[in-house]
Order: C-alpha cells, then structure tokens, then sequence
C-alpha cells in the first residue's frame, strides 16, 4: 500500500499498520464488536478484545493492566498526562509544573493552559544538541512541583533524553511530582517500561509503532494521583470516559506486541537507512547540518538544516518528485511559527525553517534512500545551483 | 455479523455499521491514508478524505463545513460543547450554565466539573414525560447565563425534548448564552440542523448511526465562541489537537448521508417494531410501565419499568436467551446508582432499578420482535411466577 504513490518518509508522523494489524482492525470494524459497556454476550465480547489490548499494552510497557487507560491517540494521552495528576494534586496545595521546552504541544500546550487555572508552569531549557540541561532543571524543581514532564525521545530530530537521571533528579528536588514521558516516537525502538524510565506515567501512540489511528494510551505506575479530563461514562475504570473504539484498540494492542518483537530489528534496519542517507546527502552537500546530530537519537529521524533554503520550498519540490518528508511535526504543518524544537536549541527562526525531517519506518526500503537523494540533489540543485561548496553531483 | 450470535436490542449503545460504511472504513485502514497534517500527496490525500467527510456532516446537518469539529467520539463532543464556550465566555463575566436533569454524563458531568472553576451550575427539572420543565427552565436562565445544553432525544426513554421553544426561552431570557443539543440519539430518525432545532451547537457520534466507533462532531454555528479543550496540534482549525482519525471519520462521514437518506425507512420500521413489541408485553405483563410513554419519543427506544424486579435480573435471563438488551445507557454499565434520568423523572430508585431499555436499530427484524418477546415472557415468569395480574402466557 505504501510503496503505491511516493517514497513515504515521513513515518514519525504516521507510520502505515502493519499487515496483520490492518487485517485485525479491518475484520474487527467490519464484525462490529459492539459497546464495550453492557451487561450482554455482545458487551462481553467487545470487553474481551479491549481487556486483551489492554494486557498486550501492559505486557509491552511491563506494568499492570488495570493502570493502562487508552485514549484517542498520543495527544489526549498527554493532555491526560498533564492535567490530570495537576488537577489531582492541587487539592494538596502543589501548584509548579515543569516541561521540557521540546515537548510535543500536547505536552507543551497543555502545561501552559493551566497557567490559566493558576499553575506556574516553567520550561526547561534544552541544550544545542536538544536534550535536557539538567543543572537548569534542578534548579526548577522544588517540593511544591506537582508534574514534570520530558520526552524519551524529540519527535522531531530523535534526541533520547536522559530520562534516568531526570527520574533520580525529580525522585530528590521535587519528590510530590508525577514524572510523565511522551513516549510515542521512542516505543518502536526503545525497551519502554515505567521501571527502566523511572518514570510514573508514560504516553504511547497507536499509529506511530504500525497501529490503526485513533488509539492511544496513558500507562500509569500503581497510585499514582489523576483526575478525568473527559467527563461522562465510568469507562476506563472511571478514568476517561467515552465508548471505547475496540477495533482501533484492538489494533493498537497487538502493533505494540509487534513492535515489540521487532524492535531490534527495526532499529537495525532504520538507522542502516538514515545513516546511509545521512552520508550520501552531506558528502554531496556538506554545508548541509544534521540537527541534534551532538544527542544520542533514534535511530529512524533524521532532521537536516538546508541553510539558506526554505524547508517549504524543498518539500514542494520533494514531493513533485514522489518523496514525502515533513518541516518538522506533523501537527505544526501549516503554522507560520518556526520549530519550536529547533528554536529551542538555539538555531535562529530562519535556521529553524531551512530544516526538514525524514523519519523511515518499517516499510522503508535501500531504493527509498536511492529515490529520496535522487530527489533532493535535484531540488537543492534547482534551488541553489550555483553554491560553491557543494560537491559535484553524481545521480545515484 | 449482527444477526450470528444474539437477538441484538442494544441499538442505542452501538448500532452496527451499515455494509457500505463497515467495508470503506476497513478499506481505508488497510491502505493506510496518513496523517492529514502535511505537505506531502500522502497527507493531501487524507486530508481530502476528510474533507469530504466534514462536507457530509455538513450537508447532513444543513451547516457549514468549516464549523464542524471532529472529535474522538460523542462524549469528546458533549465535553468540548459545554468546556469550550465556558472557558470562552468567562472572559465576558458570564458563569452560569443550566442543562437539563436527564442530560448524558458526557454534559451532565462536564458541567458539574465547571463548578471547581466557579462556574454556578443549575439542571434543569423534568417532568414523569422526561421532557423538560419550560417554567422551571425559565427561572434558572438570566444574562449571565453562557452554556445552556438540552439533548435533542434522550438516549435512556427516546422522549423528543422541545428543543425548539427551549432556543425560543433562551434567545429571550439568556442572549448571551451558547445553546447546545446532544443530537446522538436523534440523528437516526430526526432532521436534524441548527436552523430548524434553533441551537448553536449539535453533537453527533458515528457508531450511534451506523457509522465505525471513534468519530464524532460537535457542530457551530458561525461565531460561536469556543476554547478548545484538546491542547496540542493545531488541527481541526485550531480548535481540537489531535491527529484525525481518517478511517473512522471517512465512515462517520458516509454514514451520516446514509442515515439522513434512510431516516423514513428507519423511522417507520423500528417504530413498527418497537410498537409492536411493546404491545405484545403490555398485553401479556399490564402491570409492565413503558417510562416516557407520555412524551413524544423517537421510535427505536423502548424502557420499560418491571415493577418488583431488578433490572439486572432479567438482563442475565434475556442474556441467557440471546436477547441483549441494557439497563438504562451503556455509559453507566457497572454502576450502582439507579439511572439519573428515570429518577430525575420521579421514578423511585427501586422502580428506576427495575427498568431495562430495549433499543432497535437498521439491522433488526420482526424475528427480533418474536425472540424477545419469548425470551422476556420466559424470563419474567422464572423471576415473578405468582403474579396475579399477569394474563396468560401464550407462547409466541
């Protein structure tokens, strides 16, 4: 399906299900399991599948299954991540959160609405390289922080956090908090677990690790304090109410027990890709800047600064070529703003929009790498034919 | 798939798909459309899909395509029409929200939860008809007034609200305030607008009409102030975060143009049904009340009150006989509490626990009607053999 219309590189923005995840989605959507919620065999059968997802997503992230809610997707998760355990714990007079400023905005923007509630929320800086500057952080931290939050990896340039010694920073500065991390782009090729994290709370996303769209979850350690943010139904054990999409679930269960399985695999595969990528874009073009490139990073994104170029006009002449890559997320596309992750990490505001991220997945081939330098030394040599520090062309 | 494994009176909990929409959502799934937010011919490619989806709604609802938002399902629906207009209007001073008593908990409880930000919350009473109080109405709507919420239909007892002389009351005694209606149940059998109901705001959900769970609508009217509550990426024009569901949203879209063109057929044949059905238990148990059957109702939901017994009871006898069924919605499955709309009527919390909602839906049949009927005469003399008032049991 995938390799149908273009050389799709843009996978941490949605990465297509895989085969027997499609499949399961598919015949579950068309066999209507029904209302999870009920008291008849049609209700129970529909719980079953959820309850199954449910132990595969706990399975996967090695905690409790009765602790893993699911949501519509990474966002809700992480506005969940946020407001919940803030609107719990203010009952208890905590009131400061801290994020890191390269949060994904369903982290970022969800901190800085409950300045509207009375939170004081700061942002922690992040160095050149993206990842954390701990020294600043610690002195953010205190006894009345009620949430800190970091990715395990940017989503943007794959920076892996050092999630770790955050845990070890906030368990001693700010020992009331709840530690949340936005795991949604790191799950596919990192072993996420609340206890190797050392963290309370963690977001996944069904449809960045070969989920249908539409799934998510909030994986919670034992006790830890949350109010609902979606109010109705008791589903969720009373923790986010609404119907739960079973076929959607369902999907995203069994992609995490995939990708699990096929995490070495993938990292291997991926990073062969990008590095292999990386190497030819900057032997041809060595003014070109690998963003994050100081930071241990995923292995499948590759974010490039194309200085002096507009990333806008790269991706244009991309995708006439057949090749899908992104300006950073996805859900910034459209936004006049630069990347706030690039800005960020120090790049100027016209650094920030000269970069451009590929991300690989696992459908992703050595002929999409062929096909997408092809592509971009023709771009870059009809944007800027006439630099002088570019290497002579060779097509691949 | 729906007729294989029970006598299905759960309609109102979740209908199932119709054919068309069940095979386009799968379709989609498997070619995996992509995320929506993008540059790239993938991400036009989805976000088409769901523009013709928000164009159906639109259509479906005699709208504007720009004014409706897509959410997660109802309940995200009902949550962001009564948050959303809150946090927007407070700004001007205006605190005050009334919904009706019988309201879904996806409004009743996002209003309750406004009280904690200090907004003045009042419901509204209703009468034994489960319609609305209009004098008792009157008294509680004022210029402060920002959110007003009344479903079109109640999903427990079917009864048709007055919407609009309710949008009269309120245009009149509170201009300032957003007035919403929780069309979910309606849209199935009612044509539903904002014109024609007279409100600024509708919610839909896909799998209550026979589209795929995990989509929902709310729907404005242009100008209509709104924060949003899903913090995060800019999509949905800003007003919901979140990556668009493509698959469930494609099949929410088609499913709404099918519902409003099969709106006659479905009215005439599940009130045939539900008539039908009603008469013959009537006939066999008088001493069986039918709650709301002094309102006008929509003509799939039939909740009958079984003086004496437990709801629960005969929902494990029916269940045993095939036929699913539920004790008022499926959102409050588990809980302990006697249904806040039967007692809102003025049922008593024995006479509400006695209650059981049998809801018909495009997939059902006079078989259906005959195996209920059976099922529910075998069920009720194995629970109250001796009841004197009872006619003779005649085997359908």
């Amino acid at each position: 399906m995938d390799r149908q219309d273009c050389v799709y590189l843009d996978h941490a923005a949605s990465t297509p299900p895989f085969a027997e995840v499609a499949a399961y989605t598919a015949a579950l959507i068309e066999q209507f399991p029904g209302n999870p919620s009920g008291v008849h065999r049609r209700a129970r059968k529909a719980a079953a599948i959820v309850d199954e997802a449910r132990e595969r997503i706990a399975k996967a992230t090695a905690s409790d299954p009765k602790n893993v809610i699911f949501t519509s997707g990474g966002t809700e998760a992480d506005n969940l991540a946020i407001k919940g355990p803030a609107f719990a714990l203010r009952k208890e007079g905590l009131d400061r959160i801290v994020v890191s400023s390269v949060e994904h905005h369903a982290v970022l923007d969800s901190a800085l609405w409950l300045r509207s509630s009375g939170f004081k929320v700061d942002l922690a800086p992040v160095g050149r390289d993206g990842l954390v500057d701990l020294e600043a952080l610690e002195t953010l931290l205190d006894e009345k922080t009620c949430v800190v939050s970091c990715m395990t990896a940017n989503n943007e340039t794959g920076a892996l956090q050092p999630i770790r010694e955050i845990a070890e920073m906030v368990r001693e500065k700010a020992p009331h908090a709840v530690l949340h991390t936005d795991a949604c782009q790191g799950f596919a090729s990192i072993d996420i677990s609340l206890e190797r994290l050392g963290v309370d709370a963690l977001t996944l996303s069904s449809h960045k690790i070969g989920g249908p769209q539409g799934a998510g979850a909030l994986v919670l350690r034992e006790g830890i304090p949350i109010e609902k943010i979606a109010h109705g139904g008791g589903q969720e054990l009373g923790r986010r109410a609404g119907t739960q999409n079973v076929a959607a679930i369902a999907g995203f269960g069994l992609a995490a027990e995939l990708a699990a399985l096929r995490r070495k695999e993938f990292c291997e595969k991926t990073k062969s890709l990008r590095d292999d990528f990386e190497r030819r874009v900057i032997s041809s073009f060595p003014w070109v800047r690998i963003n994050g490139a100081g930071a241990p990073r995923l292995p499948h994104i590759s974010n490039m600064a194309f200085a002096g170029l507009q990333a806008e006009d790269i991706l244009v002449l991309l995708d006439r070529r057949g090749v899908c890559a992104s300006a950073g997320a996805a859900c910034s596309s459209g936004s006049l703003e630069p990347s706030h992750v690039l800005v960020a990490m120090g790049l100027s505001p016209k650094e920030a929009r000269s970069s451009v991220r590929f991300s690989f997945g696992h459908t992703s081939t050595p002929a999409d790498v062929n096909s997408a330098v092809s592509a971009l030394k023709s771009a870059l040599s009809s944007l800027r034919p006439s630099r002088s520090d570019d290497r002579v062309l060779s097509r691949t």
